[in-house]
Order: structure tokens, then C-alpha cells, then sequence
């Protein structure tokens, strides 16, 4: 029997200018795939840059982490574009990061949408047809990351398009596995040792043990650990080490 | 012996959200290359998406135009950006219409710098240097539209890019065969028909009058007539019409 | 008896750096109150200095023209973002422009949301709210022009806040007094002369027609006549045109 | 004889949307005048009212920091922008920050430009004359800080404007009392007890050492305190506690 294997990914490329994000560089050193911002909630040309070459150093895979056009507000709001001009825009980033990543000795393997695009496409029809028509068109090869049983993973496994489940280290499940809202209580996890042992079980046995104390299952590939943070390089780096304690293999899922 | 041959391109793509260009269409039936904003000093993913479109529809090469990040003043200020921040601009630039132009049925097949850019790499050594890694970066075979005589020509051919030299078909030049500048008489010729006769000049002897009525050289493979101008398409439609007369034959150079 | 009397109102200042939106100031020797673009969704500090500038050498009154912050899709899309946010940036557009109007000889003497943000508010109580609070905190003397009936309108009257009801000239009207959404047929009118006769009715008689050819109230201070539509500035004159020769005084509600 | 008295400056509200400055309100529990980031290098509506808000709480002065419009460069590129241009850029965020200051319960005292717009200003003519027309148009009673000796200081004394001499805690000065390049050896200083000594001798005594070991006179009656680099705040602290031991009053320039 093969060794279980899990891929690790987190935000990364998330500076602007004289703006740090913390641990953006020092998760490269963790996760197995770099989600690179490409410069429409944050990152700029040369920060892409130099993620996706810091990235070639350590062996990880690069994604592009595209988001809807909103630096002022990291991403994190809704807008309401139509669908073909959010697809036309989505091209436009995947393109942008390729370029950067080539340049970089690497290449853009698997898209991931950020912040409220991530949230909007668990639903939004046009928006989630708008991710699966830009993947689409720039390359059909590439990978999508996607929440289990949403809308997305939907739409995308429908045209074909190559999608990988991910789970959330730090985030408390719902009974029905969907993600405790961060209005509520238990939406986020702090402690390090709590989260590891989360991890091994997600990659191990397949199950999370939900707010209400029921195990729910989680088929994921990938395991997002967030880079921005206070101490996420610190919980990243337990989460790793439990996992290869446990004998489960790290790798990209490219 | 064969026919002259020459390529007319114009600057096309530069709409944004509700505000139009004009002619920025329109355009496109008369030239053979087009240079497509890339989101940087004018256009947007879906302008740029939509221009590239209609060039393949028209069969007219797509170039890049790339700019400063400057939005707001339509690429027309110099911005003074380290040289490694430039050239990661640069190669953003491209990448994104190279997949916007996929997605259309079509490829960028040049360089075109726009605006303070291109007025900035005729003298600006680190900023000429930053193109040329730019391209060289993102594929050494990309073409690059130049200045004959500039700093720009200069370095690209010493990194071995494809060089193609241009001329204005609208711009005065001086006995020393660079531009009349903006803020002098004579900068800017508007008569169509005087435009038209300059234009088969330089296509069939390689030669313009000057300011001050002296011929000089001007070893074009490209003629440059503006598209942002009003009275812009029909002048290039009679630069068109009268080179056609002359038995010049309109093709793109690549 | 007193002539009746009622303000015409237009959008101005919509340009941006080489994009011009046409009739930009050509409206100006029509309107009585000139609505100008803050920089959130047109204009730059610039273009809303020349235009209040120009309003003042017409003697038509300067009104802060809010939105999101959407350069990039003239804000037109709507974006979630919290009501505190929003507040913080109508207050910091409305305090922009007093400073530019100050600066041109004039001074702002009311507030008109625009685009998504206009139709945002005649219903969302999040975004109203903001609205109030910041017209409130920069100068609760600033007037406000508002959508007959809505929520907007609602919560200004309650700040105590003074409301300007305003109508549309070329819009059409359901037999609710709503206006007719920009999907259906009938939603926009384009003939002047009957643009003209609806605005007469509007103003001496209260009433316009609704699509089903009942007649509607409507109960306006001010009429909005676009001015970024082709052959606007022709369908303004003809506007003031005819209420001048039905003896409607023109002039601004301040 | 009355207590010598001081002013300490700093920049402060440089956050912007997901991105904190370190030390950022911390800043404003040492100093008596805050630099408030207008929107065009750092900061956003929201954050420019937290940190009026934090200002007047803690009876510091609030200066609007003015910018290039550079966002992605945190201003500090230089930008070739006509003087007219600049001077409405400039109304145009003392204006937004006066409203959100009003609001906030404080009021704009003082302008300070910021990052390469303070650098260029201290020769550039064209851009010195756009600052002073941008006070005046807004407000000639606005203090303004300057360099002591540079033609944005000439041009605003010319003009009648009331400027505040700075000088800055942590640079190395030269024997002609410029300072050192941020490209040279001993341009920053990191100690902060040499720091803090420094500051008093420019409070008691009006001078400094040069990098050569020589003293030169600094007539200053502010004292920039730097906000942004790691440990600027313990620093201030030195500063401040230093100055007061030394019986120097602390004190706004207002």
C-alpha cells in the first residue's frame, strides 16, 4: 500500500510596495504549492516575481491566485462585474503570473480564486461559470482548487477541467462539512498542536471532527494553510512535521 | 524585382470602461499591426480581449503596447521606476495579452512602448535596458518596434532581438532625422493628402522632407499613423489607398 | 401666483486624462446644477477643477457626484463594502471636491450618488445609511438629491437632512412610479421633442406618462438630463427650450 | 527665559487595506504632530479617519501628507506631472483629508509632501511652485514643513505662506547641512541614544555633527521622527524622553 500523499498550498506574493505581508517568504519553506497573488488584490510585477523565483528555489509549485479588481480592498469585497469581463480579467492575471513565472524558471500549474471571488463562486452561477471560461481558455491543463460540493467544482468538473479539493487547516467545519462562518464562534483555530492533529486526520482517515463534536468526511488533496496570519509560518511548520511523523507523503498535486 | 513592402501599424485597444476612443476600431480595417493596450496606460482585459478579436477577424497583427503603470495619465509621464521593477512591469504586460490574445485566436507577435516609454528608451539607459529584458525574458522572439537611431535599437540588437524601425506618417522630423518635438511648429502635419504623398516617399525612396526642406533618410519597415487623433482613420485610410496606388504592397513584418 | 419653477441637473466633470466623455461642458450652458465627478468614478483632480471652474463662469450650482471606489468600471458595479468604509470615502470625495470648488471660486452645495451606488441605495438600508452619515458629518446643510419614495430618501428626511426629489427626462416610468429597469423595452426615451413635452408635464402638471399610458405622479424639484449619452446636449436644450416657453423658471434648488 | 520647545513629527496612517504599517498609531502616543497619508502614496479614507480620530485623542496636530499619485510605488517615484496638474492633485487630498479630520473631530493645520515629492521639491521648480499654489488655493494659512534652505522653502516664504523648518532625528547631515543620501555610508542612523543625543543638541543648541565631525547650525522647530522603519517608535521614545529631561517643551508648531 502506498504511503498516503497530501499537498500543502498558502496565499503567498501578498506584499505591495513598502507593504510587507508577514511570512509571505518563510511559508515557501513549508507548503508543497505557492498560491502567487497576481496583482488585483495585491502583489505587484515585482513581488510575483520574486515569489514565483523563491518558489523555483524551494521545489513548490506555483498557482495563480487570482481575485476580483479591488487593491483597496484586498479582495475582499464582492463585485458585481459580469461575467465575461470578470473572465476577461481572470485571462489577464493567469497570463500575467505565466509570464512572471516563466521568466522565474517556473510555471503557473493550477489557478486558485482569492478572498470574496473564493467566497462568491461556492454559489454564484456567473461568476463560477466566469473562473471555469477563463481556465478554460488560457489552458485547459491547468489545475483549479476548489471547496468540495460547491458550485465551482460543479461547473468546473462539467467542462472537463482538472479540480482539487482542498480543506482548511485552521478553519472549523460544519456538520454538514462546509466552513463555519467567521462571524461565528470557532470559525478560526489558533492552537498549533489542535490543527496538526486536525491535518494528519484529514490526510489519514479522511474525516474532520466538526463544531458539534460529529466527524464529518473530507476528501481533500489539498490542505490550505494561511500564510497572513499572526503565527502561520509556526502552525504551517507543526502541521509538516505532524504529517510526516505520521508517514503522510508532501507533495504538489501538479 | 519584388515589390515595395511596407506595415502600417496604429495604436488600437486604448478604451476604458465608458469611455471610449475614437477610430479605435474602426482603425483596424486600414492598418496591418496592432498595438494593444495592455491595461497599463489605457485598456482593459476586456477592451484588450475584444481589440484582439477584431484584429484576428481583420487579419491584422497583434504587438503589445506596453507603458509605465500610469492609468491616470495615460502613459504620457515619465515615471522614474528601478530598472528591474520596469522590466517585471513589462513582462506582466505582455504575459497577460499574450493570453488574452490566445483566447481570441490570435498571438502577440511584437513590442510596441507607449507614450513617455517609448519617448524615455530613445535616450534612458536603464529603462531601454528594462525593455529589452523584458522581452528577452518573456521570448527572444518577439519583434520590437523602435526609433531608428535610439538608445532602444541600440541594445535590442546587441541582445540579438528582432529590431523593426519605424517612422511617423503624421510627424515632422528634423534635418537630423529625428521628431520635430510636440512643443514646436511643424511637429504635427494634418493635411491627409501631404501625408498620404510623405508616406509613399518613405516607402518607395526611404527618404522625408524635413522641416527646413531638405530630404533625409528614413529607413522604415513599419509607418506608424495614429489612432487616437480625430481625423485619424481617414487620414490612414488615404495613406492606405495611396500606397496601394504606388504599388506598395501592406503587410505586417512579421 | 408664483411661476413655477424647477432645476435641471446633468453629470459633468467625466472625463479622464485622454479619455473625453462627450458633452461634458457643453451641458453646463444648459443645466442649472452640475453633478461632478469626485475621481471614484470619472474625473481626476484636474478635469473636476476645470469643470467647476467652467460651472461657476455659468452660474450653475456644483454638486459633489459620489460613488464607489470603480475607476475601472465607472461605477457602475456594485461592491460590498461596509457602511463605514463607504461613509469614510463619500466623506473623503465631498471634502476633495469642496477643496477644488473653493479653490475654482464656487463651493459644493449638494451631494448625488451615482451609478450603482444610486440604485444601491434605493434600497439597501447599509449603504443609505452611510450615504446620511456622510453628508452628516462633512456639512448637514448639504442638500441631497434623491429617488422619489426610496430608502435613501427615507433615512435623510429622518437625519433631518434636506431631500431633493428628483425625476428623470429620458427615462421611462412604471405605472408604480418607478422607473422602468434598463432591460426593457421602453426604458430609456430618445425622441427630444417628446423628452421635452414629458419634462413640461413634469413640472407644470406633476404627472408624467408610465409605460401603460396611465399617468403617474411625480413630485420633483429637479430633472436629471444625462450627459454622457449621445445627442444629450441636444435633448437638454430642447428641454429648457420648452419649459421656457411653458414659463417654468429654471434655476437651482439651493 | 522661557523653555526651548519642539515639535516631533511623524508620518502615520500609511496603512492601506489589508496592509498595517508597523508602529503606525503607536507613533502617536510620542509625537505632537502627525503626517496623515492623503490616499495617493498610502493610506485609504478609513484609515486616514482612524488615525484623525487616534491624533485628536491623543492632542497631537494633524498635517496632510501629500503625494505623487502612486499607490503601487508608495510615492516614492519621482513623476513628470505638469505643475497644474500637481496643484490639483495636491487640492484635491488636503481637501479629502480636511473633511475626514473635521469629521473625526480635529482639523488640518499643516501639509507636509511626501517620499519623492519632498526630494524633488527641495530643487524642482515647477513642483515647488505647485505646492505653494496648492496651500494657497486651499488655505494660506496652512503651515507647511520644509527643508531648511530649499526652493520649496524660498517659494513659500515668497508667497506669504508660514513655513515650519524641519529637521530629522535619525539622518546623517553633511558639513553644508544637507543630508547624506540614502546610497551613502551614514545616511541613517540606528542608535537610539546617539539619536536622542543628537535631537537635544539641535533643540538646545541649534546644532549638529556633520558626517565629517564638524558642527553645523540646524535652525529647526520641528524634528521628523521617522514612523515606518522597525524600532521607530522606541526610538521616538528615546527622542521624547531625552528632550524632556533636557527641559525642552514639546509642543505643536501650531
Amino acid at each position: 500500500m502506498p504511503a498516503p500523499r497530501i499537498d500543502l498550498n498558502a496565499d503567498c506574493g501578498e506584499s505591495l510596495a513598502a507593504w510587507s505581508m508577514d511570512g509571505d517568504e518563510a511559508i515557501l519553506s513549508v507548503v508543497t504549492s505557492a498560491n502567487v497573488a497576481c496583482g488585483f488584490h495585491a502583489g505587484d510585477p515585482t513581488v510575483a516575481r520574486r515569489t514565483c523565483t523563491a518558489a523555483a528555489a524551494h521545489g513548490v509549485a506555483v498557482g495563480a491566485q487570482v481575485s476580483y479588481d479591488d487593491l483597496k480592498g484586498f479582495g475582499r469585497r464582492f463585485i458585481a462585474v459580469p461575467r465575461t469581463e470578470l473572465a476577461d480579467q481572470l485571462v489577464y492575471q493567469i497570463g500575467a503570473l505565466q509570464a512572471l513565472a516563466r521568466a522565474s524558471g517556473t510555471e503557473v500549474g493550477y489557478v486558485k480564486p482569492h478572498g470574496a471571488l473564493y467566497n462568491a463562486i461556492v454559489h454564484h452561477e456567473e461568476h463560477a461559470a466566469a473562473v471555469v471560461d477563463a481556465v478554460r481558455d488560457v489552458d485547459p491543463e491547468l489545475a483549479l482548487l476548489v471547496l468540495p460540493g460547491s458550485e465551482i467544482e460543479r461547473r468546473a468538473r462539467e467542462a472537463g477541467l482538472r479540480t482539487v479539493r482542498e480543506a482548511f487547516a485552521d478553519r472549523g467545519y460544519t456538520p454538514q462539512a462546509t466552513l463555519v462562518p467567521r462571524t461565528e464562534p470557532g470559525a478560526v483555530l489558533h492552537d498549533p498542536q489542535a490543527i496538526a492533529e486536525r491535518v494528519v486526520r484529514m490526510a489519514l482517515e479522511g474525516v474532520v471532527e466538526a463544531a458539534d463534536g460529529s466527524l464529518v468526511a473530507v476528501d481533500a488533496q489539498s490542505i490550505c494553510v494561511h500564510g497572513d496570519t499572526p503565527g502561520a509560518v509556526a502552525i504551517a511548520e507543526r502541521v509538516r512535521a505532524a504529517l510526516q511523523e505520521a508517514g503522510v507523503e508532501l507533495g504538489s498535486f501538479l
